[in-house]
């Protein structure tokens, strides 16, 4: 009999207990051992949590319980809950966390003070997909060329809807924030950095690289209307908020942004709330993976076949699949300068003779060349949009190009990029 | 230093060979040992494989070799097959195949004589797509209520061509051949026999239980003509060879068919040889895993990812997910009889008056109501080919009304029945 103790019982919190119970008997038949949800620990005693478990508001009462095996972590926050994983470590105990923000800062520091086979953190990346093993175990074998991931469920709700529906981003916010797909205060979803973190955790198992979140390229759905939506579906793509891992020989780029990709690909066709994550392999080719990427049964999943993992002595991989970091050796996080793709571009314009010149003249100077272009009238009929794609360029280039832009007379509006990932 | 010792050179072999040699540096940063191929066996000395390293034709050259720790089983066939792994298994040296057929048969002897850590089997199902180790351990806390599988790329390249280019059966498969995509005798594949023995694995995994394909209903897609494609883009459906796996209260489905499934579900959206399997937990909800089912590479990726597993003592699991079979407690494999679902009828008769509703009366005794119904004329045009979808019914009944049909005098050509899965 394995005993955990569960720091945080909200939502995913009390699925796991709930789930430990309801699926007792088929938990015990494959994990060998009966798992029982000892204690709770929650910081208001006085609200009903709906579980059948006793309670405690003292992490110490987990912590300093020897007959608890397995620390399941979901209290959320970075620092606080580093100090907690660390001594749960340190007293011997197995660790279970969900906690992407931890992970995105101390995921070395973990690595190193746990033994193998002490910690789990499916949970961590893409709720119930069972991403960290497909890619730590099962493209083991692999040079991963690239990652590029659907991660974050509110904005994939709601940019499908404005694809779909073509409703402007405000009113499709409002309607999420009713529905609780999205948090009262959204911007950690839809500013990319809930999904940036995720990313980092999947590039350290796939290039054992030390990236922190202020090192990389984020960018958020914020910007995006419903012109860029019509150039989409006119051009045969989606928009996506993408996570984007990509090995070059010798460096990799790991960035966070709204993109165009083709309805053809099968990463354009998860739609919703739901998540979905293309790898691929020097070896294998393009795997992907679907399913949800939140709510607490779905994140209880993997939290529990983590904690089966342990009881079954099963995740002896080294925990971020390389023992150390790599990077110092072979690699190097690529400049966002250096980005090199195809570029959307939206510019709002006075509608006059001479202007479209003017911004293609720009581009030109930059060595960027259009690939399509379309007009549209503006709902202010004294302005027309203009609707570029390009073909590949160099970022540094489009953002001096855009820059130079936006300082002519003629442009009514800051121009908006969005890049194309095909 | 590990050594493995490769039984069957062919494209699988020849793969993995060639990936551990070119990717020895990140796989010996990932496994913490260098997994060296030592020793490879074939039928044919003089065959050049394009490999290099020393070739036997002597399987008792890695059976007794001490220095090899692990063999690879590659070469094919049941019996001999399972001979050999046991053999290996007795010596102490862990086994790593891709032998879905061995595995259908004698999964649970080998269970029995492999210690934990001992068996890889990775490659068997989907070639690079890591379903097993997905199902067994990223989903181990779910009650698995459905795994539908598109595990025969051969067939789904068949399909897709079918679908979008309305070409016959005989033409498409001719082309496989002439691509390598279908073997000179097919059957195999085109029965649903191959896909059978990869359902019977992931089964065991879901279920643990023993089936084997003489117990569970296996149909190929060999009867599937253009008609039924025009039926099936009309009523917004993709026809698919699935696997079908299915828990109801005490019994499970396994079944093997072509299914009409709508076009709006994931997994009617892969196409062409690639593979997909969605599976649905009673926690998790749907997850799906899509991927390059065969292929030397994609098949290698997996059969490598099972030696670091073993190399990295990471595959503690119980080699099925359960130590026993556990059918005889609680669960039963449901008679194809009692499968109950909806069902499209394709129907060639004589054009005239009160045909329709003979056909309808049939159906009307045998408690099956008429979902939607589509008239075509047939290419010899004096006669008419009826198409039905139906409601629910349960799968005796449909057989026992098209028997009854067929025996109708205006009826000209033996009918065809396709199961709808929703």
């Amino acid at each position: 009999m394995i005993k955990i103790g569960i720091i945080g019982v909200g939502t995913v919190g009390s699925s796991v207990i709930k789930i430990l119970q309801k699926n007792r008997d088929i938990i015990t038949a494959r994990a060998g051992k009966e798992i029982i949800p000892a204690l709770g620990v929650v910081k208001n005693l006085d609200k009903d949590r709906g579980v059948d478990i006793p309670l405690s508001n003292d992490i110490d009462d987990i912590l300093n319980d020897d007959s608890i095996d397995v620390v399941v972590e979901l209290m959320g926050g970075v620092d606080e809950a580093f100090e907690v994983v660390k001594k749960a470590l340190a007293k011997g105990k197995a660790v279970v966390t969900a906690n992407k923000a931890m992970l995105a800062y101390h995921r070395y520091e973990l690595q190193q003070s746990a033994n193998r086979n002490a910690i789990g953190f499916e949970a961590s990346v893409a709720g119930g997909i069972p991403i960290i093993k497909a890619l730590r175990e099962g493209l083991s074998a692999n040079h991963i060329k690239s990652i590029k991931g659907i991660m974050n469920g509110t904005c994939n709700y709601m940019l499908t809807k404005m694809m779909n529906e073509g409703v402007e981003f405000d009113e499709i916010l409002a309607e999420a924030q009713k529905l609780g797909y999205a948090e009262a205060d959204p911007s950690f979803d839809i500013g990319g950095f809930d999904a940036a973190h995720k990313l980092l955790i999947l590039a350290s198992i796939a290039y054992g690289i030390d990236a922190k979140p202020e090192d990389i390229l984020i960018e958020g759905i914020e910007n995006i209307n419903s012109e860029d939506i019509f150039f989409a579906n006119e051009f045969g793509y989606n928009i996506k908020l993408l996570t984007i891992a990509k090995k070059s020989a010798e460096s990799v780029e790991l960035r966070v942004h709204p993109a165009l990709i083709r309805k053809s690909e099968m990463l354009a066709k998860v739609d919703g709330v739901m998540n979905g994550v293309s790898v691929v392999g020097d070896c294998v080719g393009e795997t992907m993976y679907y399913g949800p990427g939140a709510g607490g049964d779905a994140t209880a999943s993997s939290v529990i076949a983590d904690i089966i993992d342990i009881v079954r002595n099963g995740n002896n991989s080294p925990m971020l699949g390389f023992k150390k970091i790599l990077e110092d050796d072979v690699l190097k996080l690529k400049n966002a300068d250096e980005i090199y793709t195809k570029y959307y571009l939206r510019v709002e314009v006075e509608d006059r003779i001479g202007v479209l010149s003017g911004i293609s003249n720009i581009l030109g100077e930059y060595d960027i060349s259009i690939n399509s272009f379309l007009q549209k009238q503006s709902q202010n009929s004294k302005h027309a949009t203009l609707l570029f794609s390009t073909h590949k360029c160099y970022e540094k280039d489009i953002r001096n190009a855009i820059a130079k832009i936006n300082k002519c007379d003629f442009v009514k509006r800051k121009s908006a990029m969005i890049r194309i990932e095909e």
